[in-house]
């Protein structure tokens, strides 16, 4: 396999219509390919709009099995061009069991697997726990034509826990489809900051780990004019030493091709040894929910 | 407990004279008592150059026990202010057995504890593995006069599982004494990413746990003038959203005086309730040293 492989990332606005968020999905993933990225990433979820903003058990409907119509799609798509597909989508798994799942398409076609996601959240318009079971397949890495890659999604961001058990897994890259965003009251005041902790902590996970990170957001409002949420946009990647190598608008759509290098992982880590030093004796105590007094 | 309360860090230019640093750190943390501090934090090894530069075994004699003449004089002076004094020493446990260790002393006089540094680095012109048996009291939270107060040391900077394990125990501040700086050759090229790191996986430990961070530096340059290590002060608090609300120069001794409140930390925790949903049934692989294929 070569040093160097593209990563291309493809901040999406998402709409209530599939089927039109799918030929969106493709015809971006054609420009991305054109563009050199041997590996494609899409939002979290974006064939809809981010629905968990409410409770309603229709919604449901909008989930399919994996493998599906979607990933059969998809996975013909990635081994015509070559490319490695990773895609969020909703899951139904059995009537009344659905995840929030990643698909991971080879350039050969094939579904390299699935991840479902960990960690989910349950705030205010991001009503996740009523949808989604969480993941029971643990963390993942994907060993594919183009590389080892990593899946977490949206909420695992938050979680250094994830980030390290899939690095320990020899992730060259772990990607985050993601659906964030502000509450339009609350961005004038904490809009800054709360994109800045979102990025930094990521940030982290890529230091920490000597990988390099790639979240993928999608744009633009959705909901009731008066709230609902203005996704943050600021699709990012950054290198095994936490430098932000491109970042995406926070209001438009747009196409991110980065180039990424297995030297760089060898050059970081071994410059900055982490993976030599924990202390894995004294770690037993991370499947504590807390250590009291 | 009042919400609030002052932090100092007292970011020193250390020299080859333990006595005069000695009381150059006393006539400091005095001006920070005046200032408002309740907790004073000392860098790494504050009472010499930082000798790991060298493999010499000579310089083991530079090593007190704990208790011993620097924390009784040190106990008194937190006694008399009504202040916490975090103190980083080179401890003497046994001969022959040498820890890297922080002293914790009570607004009352009296030692709250001690904790024994559990990442050692070693690597060019910090060959600490030479100097220090790594840390056997696992990861320490100390219940003072003035707070909850987590303590870890340097190179533990870089391990998320320290700053998670250290909060788990209910520490409202994690402490990190340290001596960190450039490779003079090396500055102009990469010292500026390198700073970025470390502050930023600080602040990502300081947003994963909803915890204040504070790294208290040296500044100066110590050894050979065409090479040694000129230490990057910078010396920050970070609050639990990783924010960083004060930071010190790169070139001078300064003293920092921030304030905290624990109402931000159950704001911020509220808000963004991560330790609610950690995997900790999926975690016991982070005791591994890798995960292979």
């Amino acid at each position: 396999m070569a040093d160097e492989w593209t990563l291309g990332l493809l901040q999406m606005r998402c709409t209530a219509d599939p089927t039109r968020n799918l030929e969106r999905a493709e015809s971006g993933i054609r420009e991305a390919a054109r563009a050199g990225a041997a590996v494609v990433c899409l939002p979290e979820l974006f064939l809809s709009e981010y629905f968990c903003q409410r409770v309603d058990a229709r919604l449901f409907d909008l989930a399919e099995p994996i493998p599906g119509p979607t990933t059969d799609r998809l996975s013909r798509m990635a081994g015509e061009l070559g490319v490695v597909i990773v895609a969020s989508l909703f899951e139904r798994r059995a009537p009344g069991l659905y995840h929030n799942t990643v698909a991971v398409l080879d350039a050969d076609g094939s579904l390299a697997g699935i991840y479902r996601k960990m960690h989910i959240p349950d705030d205010p318009l991001y009503y996740e726990k009523y949808y989604f079971t969480p993941g029971d397949l643990g963390f993942r890495c994907f060993d594919t034509s183009h590389g080892r890659i990593g899946t977490l999604i949206c909420w695992d961001q938050w979680f250094p826990e994830a980030a390290r058990l899939t690095a320990l897994r020899g992730a060259e890259v772990l990607v985050y489809p993601t659906a964030i965003g502000w509450h339009p009251a609350e961005k004038a005041e904490h809009g800054r900051a709360q994109y800045d902790a979102w990025q930094t902590i990521q940030r982290g996970h890529a230091i920490a780990n000597g990988v390099y990170v790639a979240a993928i957001n999608r744009v633009g409002h959705e909901g009731p004019p008066e709230g609902g949420l203005e996704f943050w946009g600021g699709s990012f990647v950054a290198d095994p030493f936490g430098v932000v190598l491109d970042k995406a608008s926070h209001e438009t759509e747009q196409l991110l091709v980065v180039k990424c290098n297995r030297r760089r992982i060898e050059d970081v880590r071994r410059n900055w040894p982490f993976l030599r030093d924990r202390r894995i004796d004294a770690f037993a105590d991370l499947t504590r929910r807390a250590i009291d007094r």
